[in-house]
This record gives structure tokens, sequence and C-alpha cells, in this order.
């Protein structure tokens, strides 16, 4: 009997008729032969909801009363699910996250998971129950307070509990079909992709690509447990994530570049004529970080001999641009730079596939891609198996477009690839 | 330093600008000098709308997962009082039934308090926060599942909680002023009652006055905790109820009777023509009482000797109409009763005074009072402290107005005893 992991996220339980056909699927698997252990995000927009009440009683909410609030969503919407699986006769039995024994530190808003201690999960499995689980909460370990793991905590519960329970797969509900090649949004020809590893999908993740969250996939990473990504409206197979994508008789080819991922929400800024002396650019960072602001790209210019000056740049999160203007605004006398630039208008152009390890050229033939594309290069960053560059937020799409064509992912070109290999 | 537990019921914290009300309400009472811990129901319709969601996903849920879900509404009230406490500059820490140690036993829907171990509570008091605790909700000793108390349950959970902290007084905050001499909406000339007593207080509420519930009387009595039942609209005095309302200096004569109460949700069961033998009432009692129906008044009348039969009439909750007759129905056969009457226009008028003690003459004025207004009195049942009688649904008014004047507790009869002795 295997043991499934299922995580359905808000929009999978918007209403009563989606609870009740997510109870469906998931007695479905129940009766299949499978032990089965849901988790569950809070109802469609609930959590905005709430948000928006806080907001109305106080502009600055403590962060102990945010989480202890938020976590009504999740308690909301796992009761309601537990009671829709009971009304189709078999037993569920729904717990919270501190009763599911997700451990967390106390830093609220954005606690991590420490331990997962799911004793009272596997009482329940064990005879027979399906249990259902608040994704997005636990409790700190020093002071029993509620806590909540931020943006992709659901992700992060199933995983993390997945795991504690040595579970066979995780499967991960959304409301697309898996892990696409490009946002079909953008590219028509996007294909759905059957198996991917799990540093191409941390890649993706971190390259904005919104299906799955990068703390989740690194969490499966460390124990190799499986992540299923698939459509909670259809039954086809979605996406895996696995460790050796190419195993188990995957035998073609694998593809230069898994996919194509892009990013509309970072910005720029550029600190202008700093002093080009030893320490500068250590004390730009610093004051960044003590704003708490995640720095992703980085560029500094050559020193321009005659001036002993240079010009740094890098790319954070678009909502935190007023801060980090202003933090550095505040230390503009102590380093002595000229001016600091900032742009919104960007975007993030990413290629990621653990093939390009083997081949070389794949940089010049995705900047050959864009430059016939008539778009510009404002920055480059690259890792082992993977190419970003910034671009104007005009070019996204079509740099997207030309690199997903460029690398021969488009449906079309591929079919014989696209309909080998899936499942597992 | 006193030690204060205030209760807000959900009108009072229904909406964003009412929670920000009632922190003012609880900061000026911190100011003032009090340690204070607060009980807070669920925002205005936040449970019918839990329950109406769950009617959506399953027409019977299970007790334990509607507790789950229900126990969301105090969840996201408490939260937001606590946030805008907070918002005031005073430190508020809000508490689920568990964390305060609120131990049920394990019947869902309607559990009852079996111990109360407030450690979570008392050290947040003795660090000078504003402990805000969830009503309504506790865990249960056995199963760790969480429970919810029924009716009435947020009031029970205040006095439980002021009872187990050695409280100094525990203050019920409504949306009128306080207990008055009848319903103001029937008897213009009503008047609120200053002080009152456990006993009196315990008959109102059984007797259909809504203010306060039976279980929290009876909890309050057995410790000896005073309530204080005022509004959350006024910093008037509102209503005291203690063990001697006539003690410290309110030595004025003590009123023969309080006030008079009045319910309309009970329904009159009829079984007519039960044979006159031993043990036929009691295989009906027996019935309903398997039914898990609690039925009020009974009537049995004398036995007609000629045809060895007799009728026994009683009330009981409306709601529970059907499921009487049906019972009784299935046992038609076994006992050979003639047929069942079922009525709903009925309604209880009740006088209530420990004062009627000592003054006879009492049930003699009161049916004389009704008779004069042309109220035909269908059932009577009386207490030490108490009269009711059933009359037409439509004759309820006119005998809560006739009883009420009778015995002169209208405002213009008694102006002198309203406005003396209030206060503590």
């Amino acid at each position: 009997m295997a043991l499934v992991v299922q995580k359905y996220g808000g929009s999978s339980v918007a209403d009563a008729a989606r609870i009740k056909r997510v109870a469906q699927r998931i007695v479905a698997t129940k009766k299949a032969g499978n032990d089965v252990v849901v988790i569950v995000s809070a109802m469609g927009d609930t959590t905005d909801e709430l948000l928006d009440l806080a907001q109305q009683v106080s502009p600055l909410p403590p962060g102990r009363e945010l989480d202890m609030l938020l976590t009504a969503g999740e308690r909301i919407s796992m009761a309601l699910l537990a009671m829709a699986i009971a009304n189709l006769g078999h037993e569920a039995r729904s717990f919270t996250g501190s009763q599911a024994g997700v451990i967390t530190d106390s830093t609220h808003g954005k606690a991590r998971i420490i331990d997962v201690t799911p004793g009272r999960i596997r009482e329940a499995v064990n005879v027979g129950q399906i249990a259902i689980v608040a994704g997005f909460q636990g409790v700190s370990q020093d002071t029993k307070d509620i806590t909540t793991l931020g943006r992709g905590g659901s992700d992060t519960t199933a995983v993390a509990l997945a795991a504690a329970l040595e579970a066979d797969v995780c499967e991960i509900y959304t409301d697309v079909d898996g892990i696409f090649t490009a946002d079909p949004r953008i590219v028509s020809a996007a294909r759905q992709i059957p198996r991917i590893s799990y540093e191409e999908a941390m890649e993706m993740a971190a390259c904005g690509a919104k299906i799955l969250h990068l703390r989740c996939v690194e969490y499966a990473r460390r124990f190799t447990l499986p992540i299923h990504v698939r459509s909670s409206f259809s039954s086809r197979e979605g996406t895996w994530v696995v460790s050796d994508p190419n195993f188990e008789g995957n035998v073609m080819e694998q593809p230069i570049i898994s996919g194509v991922a892009h990013d509309r929400s970072e910005a720029k800024i550029t600190v202008v004529g700093v002093p080009d002396k030893v320490g500068e650019a250590a004390a730009i960072f610093r004051t960044l970080a003590d704003a708490e602001i995640n720095i992703d790209m980085i560029v500094q210019n050559i020193s321009a001999a005659a001036t002993g000056r240079t010009d740094i740049s890098f790319t954070l999160p678009s909502a935190d641009g007023t801060v980090g203007v202003t933090a550095l605004k505040r230390i503009q006398g102590q380093i002595g730079f000229e001016k600091i630039l900032f742009d919104d208008q960007i975007g993030k152009v990413s290629l990621i596939g653990a093939g390009m390890r083997s081949h070389p050229g794949v940089t010049a033939k995705f900047f050959g891609a864009l430059a016939d594309a008539g778009v510009n290069i404002e920055m480059i960053s690259t890792s082992e198996i993977r190419i970003s560059v910034i671009v104007g937020q005009e070019d996204v799409d079509a740099a997207v477009t030309a690199a997903h064509r460029a690398f021969d992912l488009d449906a079309d070109q591929v079919e014989a690839v696209v309909y080998g290999g899936t499942g597992r």
C-alpha cells in the first residue's frame, strides 16, 4: 500500500463545489488502495480578505497576531474538506499545523520548519482515516505560538510532511497541467515537461516560474522525495520532479534546454559613480541586507581609470524598491556615490537546462536569438544550468518566444520527445 | 490591582470600526490600573456564514469537523482585537481556547468544561499583557480535539476563566444596557435592573430572557463570581448579578417581582387518551429523553373515571417538534394512546422574583391581571421564585404588559427604586 501526500491550493478549494470535487479525487485515490494525507491551502481569496481586515484595524499588525489571524483560513478549508469526504462515506480528520507536528522557529510570517513530528497523522492513517492537514502553518518550538511559513508555505508543508511520513510521492495539485517549457500565455507552442530534475525545477522557481516554490523543491531534493505537479481539473499525468529525469527507460537524448522562465517582478537599481575603493561595494550590499532586501543579479562596470569611479547595478524585488532606494540615499554621504537610478520596467528571461552542461555554445545561440528578435540585453547572469538576462519589460514576450523556438522547444518541433517517456 | 475579565459578543466586534472601539474600552480599563483578560466571540454573522458553508458541502457534517470549522470564527476576531490593541500602544496576545487551558469533555457542539488551566493567561497578565481569549471553544481532555461549548458558550468561557483566575468581576458586554424588568420592545416602561441574584438571573435565562445564559450564571454562582452585564456602546453601569443583591447598603425593600420574562420558542405536544396505567407516562418521557429532547413544562389532566384515560401535555423547543412527534408516533401502538396534538403557536410568560417567597397572593394577582387583559392560561408551572404560564402566542405581549404593570414594575411607578441602589 502506497502512501500518497496530496496538496491542493486555494483555487482548487475556492468554493463548496470545488471542495466536493477535490473530496471525490481524494476518495478515488484512497479507493485505489493508497493511504492518503492531504495538505490544503485557504479557500480562494480568504487570505487576502483576512489581510484586508487586519489593515483596517492596524497599519502594522504584530506578526504573532497576523499569523493567528491568517491560520483561520486553512482551518476553514480543511474542516470543510473533511466534511465533504465524510459525506462520501469515508472517514477524514482535519489537523492544524500544530496538531500535525509542524514545528518551526519563531519568525512570524516566514517561519522555517525545524522538525516534523507527525504522530497524530500516522495514527489517523494507521486506522484507515484520511488525514487533512492545514498547509502554511506550524507552531514555534520555543514559544508554542502559531506561525506561518510565508509564500509557498503550503507546498513546503506538503513536502515536509511527505518526507517525515516517508511517503511514496507528494502530489502538488494546481490549476495547470504541470510545469511547461514556457508560460503558455506567451508561447502558445509551449509544452508540458514530463520529467524534470530538482536542480532545474529550483532554477525555474528562482527565475519566476510560479508553479513550484524554491523552498519546497529544495526540501524534496534533500529527502529525494518525488514531486508530481498536476492539475486538479483533470486526471492527466503532470510533471514529475525527480533526481534523475532520464532514469527508468527515459533513454532518449536529454534536451539541452528544459524550459524558458521569465519574471516581471524585479526592478533594477544602479548606483552611479561609486568611488573605486576597497569596501565600497560591501558597504552598499551590507546596507541592503540590513534592510532585509534580497538581491538577485549584480553587475559592476569596469572602473573608468580617468575618474576612479564605477557604476554598480543590481536587481531586487520591485516591492522592495522604495525601501532599497531610501536605505541607499541614507549612506550617500558616507560612500560618496553620485546618484541612484531606479528602473522597474525590466524583465528577466532565463534558459534552464541540465543539458547545457555538456553543450557549449548555448550562450551564443541564446544571445543570437535575442539579437535576431531585436531584444537588447541589459544584464547577464549564469549558473551551471541556467543563463538569465535582464531586458526591457516590453521585450520579455519576444525574448521568451525567440529562445523557446531557438532551442527547439516548440511543440511542432519535438513531438517525439513530448509524448515519450512520461509516467513513472 | 484588580483583575477584570471582559466578554464581548459578536455584535460588539461585528466590523473593524467596532473592534477598534472595543479595543479602546479595553485599553481604558487597563489604564485605570486593572489587569485585563478579554473573551471574545466570532464577528457578527461569521458563525452563520461558516454553518452555511458546512451545509453546502455536507448535510450532516461530523461534529469534530464542525467544531474545527466554527472555531475559526473566534480566531479571526481575537487576532484582530489583539492587533487593534497593539495599535493603541498596549501589548496584547490572543489565545485559543486550547491555549487558554479550557479543557472539556468530548461532546462536540456542546462540550462541557471539566477543567480550566490558564497558565499561559496568568503568565501573560503577570508581564503586563492584555490576554485575548477565544470564547466558545476548548480542547477535549481525552482526544485533544477542538471542541465548542454550544449556545452561550462565550459567556461560559468568560465566567469559567474568571473563576479560575480568581478575577474580581466578569463583565459581560452586550448591545443593551443590562437585564431589564421585561423586554423593552414589548414594555416601553421596562426598567434596567441594577442588581439581581444568581437564582433570579438563572430563572430569567431559563424563561427566555436572552441576555445571560443559564450555564454561565450557574457557573458564576458556584464560584460566587460577580457578573456585571453592561452595554459595549455606553459607559453606564449595567446589571450586577450577585449572591445577595440587597447587601451593601441596598436597604430599600426588595421588590416582590424582579422581572417578567417571555419565550416564544417553545411548542406544546398533547398526547390524547393515554391509558391511565402505571408506567405509561414514564414510557412517553423515556422515549423523548432517548431522542435527546429537553422537556420544559408538563401537565397531566385528572383521569376521567369513565374512560380510564388521561391527556398529557408538555412543552419542548419548537425546533425539536418534528423529532418529538415522530418518536411518539413510533410508540403509539405500544402505549395505546389515541392521538397527538402539536401546537407551536404558544408563548411562555414568567414572573421571577426572590421576593415572592415572602409574599403570598402573587399567583392570584398574576392570574387576575391576565384575566383582566383577556388572556387565557393554557398551562401553569411554578418554582419557589417563579410562576410561568403558557398562553397563546398572540397574547404574549398583552400578558407581559399586564404583569409588568400589576406588579408595579413600570418606570413611572418605581422611579425611586430604579435610581437608588445601583453600583457596587
